[in-house]
């Protein structure tokens, strides 16, 4: 039923001209000239993304209870402080592994001993070729962070009954958040199982 | 210990200037400078985007089983077919909900009784104001779809199990499907409540 992949062809857009629109110091933009499944043309505008991660790390007590390590971050293009798992974008060449073992630590300062991919999103499908790769970590030590220049956000624990409550309530908005949290549901309830690796 | 608002002027970053980057067809590109919490100046490129919604529309069984109704569509951005609940974009000056009600008629030909706003989610808080509020939809009456000029996609019934399974699988990408999915995981397991209202 969801795997229809056979019948995907009779949906495919082809490029027939790539042009660049834009160059700016964060977004790249696109527009290409498609063959749409009908033979017509059209175009596509989009932006080129380098990929990136986002880390769930459960700080786990020695009586069986977690926390989980999240941040508060000025997000302005919705003009609001926003609760996120902490993430970043992908250096060039760099494997999303080393991506999150980084920015978990420039972050928040904690180094993870043990780690597991969850999944992928596509936050934007129709105007971004962005993915974030999803990886929990346990097994923490709390070190230094290392913010980059102009980087300002805040640290804290949250229980993950708390943070299913505030995506319930709205105060969770950021989608890989929100995935995260369906992640987190089902892999401490026992309905979704991660393979868990030590840290290269 | 979710709700630190007061902390957040901490965090806030002002606008002095903004510059528009790019008109395209689809994304409008903009580049403001802003004033950080340590009173230094950076720029912060972003999309405005007029906001969408997504559609959760469940079909219901005489048996109380539930199905519900999704798409797949080619996304060019990520170079494939991807399983997705009924989305678009708002019109100028147009409701969520009656967007919601004109999307999910165009797209996939139904018309529903009665609607529950259920939440929010930002796909791209880093590079856009794009905001998705996602819509339950019931009492499903089929009708004939009217697609857009160059718009293409298959219509689907998928299971609750299905798509939950395709999320695990890594099947499903895409943030907004996603996201639908941990508030239909919450609201057929009876965690979380909606507050259904009749088609205006």
């Amino acid at each position: 039923m969801i795997d229809t992949s056979s019948a995907d062809a009779a949906l495919r857009e082809e490029c027939t001209q790539s042009r660049e629109l834009l160059r700016g110091r964060l977004l790249h933009v696109f527009a290409d000239e498609v063959r749409l499944p009908d033979g017509r043309l059209t175009q596509r505008e989009y932006i080129r993304h380098p990929g990136a991660v986002a880390i769930i790390p459960l700080l786990e007590g020695a009586d069986g209870s977690v926390q989980l390590v999240m941040e508060r971050q000025f997000r302005y293009p919705v003009g609001r402080a926003v609760l996120e798992f902490p993430a970043g974008k992908r250096d060039a060449g760099e494997e999303p592994l080393a991506c999150a073992q980084r920015e978990l630590r420039e972050e928040t300062g904690y180094t993870a001993r043990q780690w597991a991919r969850a999944g992928q999103l596509h936050p934007t499908v129709a105007y971004s070729t962005e993915s974030i790769d999803i990886w929990f970590a346990r097994g923490l030590q709390r070190g230094e962070r290392a913010l980059d220049v102009g980087e300002f956000l805040d640290v804290l624990t949250v229980t993950p009954g708390e943070l299913l409550a505030a995506c319930r309530d709205g105060l969770v908005t950021d989608s890989k958040t929100l995935v995260g949290a369906l992640w987190l549901q089902n892999v401490l309830g026992g309905v979704w199982t991660l393979d868990w690796q030590d840290a290269p």
